[in-house]
């Protein structure tokens, strides 16, 4: 709520308890509302209650979110410009999204906003072998834009689990990881450069398409992960690897307890492996996928660590040698290692389906996200376990182990007031214990609104305020997806 | 010079022809001196205009450069913080160095500022297998970084020309690049954390030690490249890789032309090879070496094109079968495969001895750093070919080919002020090809003072306001690095 002479901003979050119902226009949406009638074609705005529902919050379920005036889907850059203008004429919020997969609250609706959705912006606009780019409109979706790359002969790496509806713009917005970061780097890694709105309704070019650049402040890495609170993202150039040749080697270990889990990865990496994927899935994971798909999956180990090398034959060998003696050295059994394309998706399928399986059961699930330095991934899993113990809730871990970054999963039944009250304690617990032991808040899922009071917590006081300092500069009126992040 | 009322800076520029004079310390100047004896131990404060002389300046000759009141080599961030606090309370500029190896002018000291030389601050903190990090003082030398983390089996990639002597805080500042960025990336591909000095003298940490993280906005990726017009940079965490244990395989090739040169490049992208470095140097440099070096390498092609590759046998020897096939379908001659570490170590000294070896002969060498999309290298080699013919000099030509980065490098005899403005209007041409041709006027060196013209006219309007706007918030007064960049 707006709370007098401290933020004058004339919009708030609605209390998450509340459902949601479409705003009551005010005189600024008022005005909003007859500017971008008057600008767009009728079929761009959504004002029906029904229709705007599924616009006003994305998978955080556990976020709160207010209640939009409207919701815009521009189909093209200079629309997108128009609709900046006109909220920023009425100091009226604006909330970007894309697919709305985000998994931190960063595309929720604030009470009388805009919600600015880019899912119809959806061209690629240019797919170039020789430069090894790409150039895209925000509302791709990540696995058409990976077809569309492999058919010549090209990979775009990040493979956020989403990545079969999760758009390109979210994705940059929120600089996604994947499974594939451990060795091939996160989405930000790949951003050449942006075509943005600004706060102001400019339509500005940031960026390079060379393969190199230094020419000023790198406005592009900037922009990466700032999700939509400095400026609206309409064009995406990413640069492209070579499409990958071998076919990948699978290793999958069982293991008894986390710990030993953790210990292996440290392993793996002291080693100098390099691993194309290294995935933990614990029991809980394994045992909801096959109670959900008749899987088949092992329940006995406490986790399973799934590690894959994209080396070329003999080197991926050697390497799938050098991760199975890691495993076994720290208490593995059942180590196998698999060259057979189907046995191996099948496994990396449990892994992307374990989210679901869990959610599908009926539970409520809040995602953890925090990310640890390597060596501290076992104590971690052991603190996370001990949470889980103490407040006598149930938390599923799955990681993106070889990075250290854990996505402890905390379920709760649907109606269990008091079960959903030790949740939100585990949630504040996992985040203490990772920056106790030198992690961050958030390694993927972004900031949004569940990590505000973890991030202010973590960063330096003067880095939150070089932050603050960047988003006055940007977005001076605070328009542009108030409330998130820094804001 | 100051022009009134449109820039009331206390300090301006020298002109490029007035040598080099100790400033007449004026109010401030005298203010802060007084503050810095007082504050740091004597031996940090250096005056004398002997001594001085040499932190005048970088390698860019031909940038201007102004007189400082004093140069001061803290040992310490709080030393820093010192220094920088004493030059904010009275308005005196920081020109923050490391090595002085720059070739934009971007350490170049401005008059009545305060030279801050990061040389003294020299320690490797930390180097750590199990994150796969280091942690370095911003003095640490490239190749001694570089050195030490072979040493436990570890790589920090980033290889500019100038690694024996440039500091990591420089090659942060700069975003340097090298050699094996065209597969390993440049520097700030590297950054994970940096220690800072803001404007106003509170020492601030941004960035993370996690492989993953995305708490707030990526300041370090902000600050990287920002040449110490944003903060001054006091300690840098670096991610680090796994040493390379194959034994490199050297691909050599020799051209008639330069534009075949660059179709080879092309093909070789194009085929979706992914060498460890690709340079291209040409006759002129070639020449040079042996003039100085009687290192009998060939002189009747136009240019050779340098490949490694770095893969595990026996994908190597496939991939330099390619390079080696795209190589001769372009038009090459004599192409060799060497496995022998002398013969390709002599070849890559060769490339790294052209810039010196072009200096040593007595001539000038303003060196250009254009960075093209690689399918418009051939055609940027054919403009400053008929560049050079049509001002009647000699432009050698170096270049990262793989990436595009060109460094034509316009040879002046010294005293000849007709052969330097026929040299300055070359560079200015170059620059306006590369812009023409969709390049960057600046690959890898840094806009400095050398190329804030061609930034200007390379860069949306939009994005030199919005890094306007960034300078403003992060130092309100100007006081970092004063006209560097967007200054």
């Amino acid at each position: 709520m707006v709370e007098p002479g401290t933020d004058d901003r004339p919009f708030g979050l609605a209390d998450v308890d509340e459902g949601f119902a479409m705003a009551v226009a005010d005189d600024a949406g008022r005005a909003v509302l007859a500017d971008l009638a008057a600008g767009l074609p009728a079929d761009r705005v959504l004002t029906d209650p029904d229709t705007v529902r599924p616009y006003v919050h994305d998978e955080a379920e556990w976020a709160e979110h207010g209640s939009p005036v409207a919701v815009v889907r521009p189909r093209s850059t200079a629309e997108v410009a128009a609709v900046v203008r006109a909220c920023a004429r009425h100091w009226v919020a604006v909330v970007p999204r894309g697919a709305g997969t985000g998994l931190s609250g960063g595309a929720n609706a604030v009470d009388g906003c805009v919600v600015l959705s880019l899912e119809r912006m959806r061209d690629i606009l240019e797919i170039n072998p020789e430069e090894r780019l790409a150039v895209v409109q925000p509302g791709v979706v990540n696995d058409d834009l990976r077809a569309a790359c492999a058919e010549r002969g090209l990979w775009y790496p990040p493979d956020p689990a989403s990545a079969p509806w999760a758009t390109i713009g979210g994705n940059v917005a929120t600089n996604a990881g994947g499974l594939c970061c451990v060795k091939y780097g996160v989405t930000g890694d790949y951003v050449l450069a942006l075509e943005i709105v600004t706060a102001a309704g400019e339509i500005v070019r940031v960026g390079r398409r060379t393969a190199k650049g230094v020419a000023g402040y790198d406005l592009a890495a900037l922009l990466v992960g700032s999700e939509g609170t400095l400026a609206v993202i309409t064009e995406i150039t990413v640069k492209l690897r070579p499409a990958r040749t071998a076919p990948p080697r699978t290793v999958v270990g069982f293991f008894d307890t986390l710990a030993d889990c953790g210990a292996a990865v440290a392993a793996v990496t002291a080693a100098g492996l390099q691993p194309a994927a290294l995935e933990l899935i614990d029991r809980h994971c394994l045992h909801a996928v096959n109670e959900w798909k008749h899987a088949g999956l092992p329940e006995d180990a406490a986790a399973l660590l799934l590690a894959q090398t994209d080396l070329a034959e003999p080197a991926a060998g050697a390497e799938a040698d050098a991760i199975r003696a890691a495993f076994e050295a720290n208490g593995a059994r059942d180590v196998m290692v698999s060259t057979d394309l189907v046995e191996a998706e099948a496994l990396f399928d449990a892994r992307r389906l374990s989210y679901p399986a869990l959610e599908q059961r009926g539970d409520a699930v809040l995602t953890e996200d925090v990310c640890l330095p390597r060596g501290k991934l076992a104590e971690m899993l052991g603190r996370v376990d001990a949470i889980g113990e103490r407040h006598g809730i149930l938390i599923a871990n799955l990681a993106h182990a070889g990075d250290g970054n854990l996505h402890p999963l905390i379920i709760v039944p649907h109606g269990d007031d008091a079960a959903r009250a030790h949740a939100q304690a585990a949630f504040d617990e996992i985040v203490s214990s990772a920056i106790e032991l030198g992690g961050t808040v958030t390694g993927e899922h972004g900031v949004g609104l569940l990590k505000r009071a973890g991030m202010r917590r973590e960063l330096d006081p003067g880095s939150l305020a070089l932050q603050r300092a960047i988003k006055a500069a940007l977005d001076p009126n605070d328009i542009l997806n108030p409330g998130k992040v820094i804001g």
